[in-house]
């Protein structure tokens, strides 16, 4: 299984899902599936939020908490779920507020390792 | 019932949690409960982390995703849940990685109105 499949397995288990994306920690993209954002560029905000991102990391590794798993922002309009697959990758599922961040952090956390063998 | 009350009602109710703080948006604590963090500095991070959640507005809104309500890191030996309690001042729980999140955010959503109504 690819990672596109992977993507797409997340977005189809997840009530609300919009996009899930394999992201560089540097902001760039490997792959993603989009299911449909409305208005929102989704793309371009998960990548901006890969920054917040590297700015947890940097603030957990001052602070000798260790390396961040996993992270999330909620927005009015959208929801971020992202774990850490390796420490240059990582994966985000995108759903609207009312979608299930609990579905999507667990699918996220059984999905990482196999994508992360595939890497 | 003041903002102490509050943040160690949170704390009594959420497995795994060692301090809840209300803080400004701006990174200047106004009241924390701390429970036990064991080696680490859970102040100074969860001020830290005040940073990465102005980066994470400054995203959203720069990709018109609305106002940031929820906000969550967790490394490999804390889980930090925040929740805006209004456009300056914020609600966090740090906890364990083995505690309760899902209880943390509920607790979090239940209480912030409390709070709003106090500031």
């Amino acid at each position: 299984m690819g990672f596109r499949e992977h993507l797409q397995e997340i977005c189809n288990g997840v009530e609300g899902a919009v996009a899930c994306s394999l992201m560089g920690v540097d902001g760039i993209e490997v792959d993603t599936h989009v299911v449909g954002g409305g208005d929102l560029d989704v793309k371009s905000l998960l990548v901006e939020y890969t920054g917040v991102l590297r700015s947890a990391r940097d603030a957990a590794e001052a602070h000798q908490a260790g390396g961040v798993s996993e992270f999330s922002v909620a927005t009015d309009k959208l929801t971020a779920v992202a774990r850490l697959v390796s420490p240059e990758y990582f994966m985000v599922v995108a759903l609207r507020p009312e979608g299930n961040q609990g579905k999507a952090r667990f699918l996220l956390r059984v999905t990482a390792p196999k994508v992360k063998s595939e890497l």
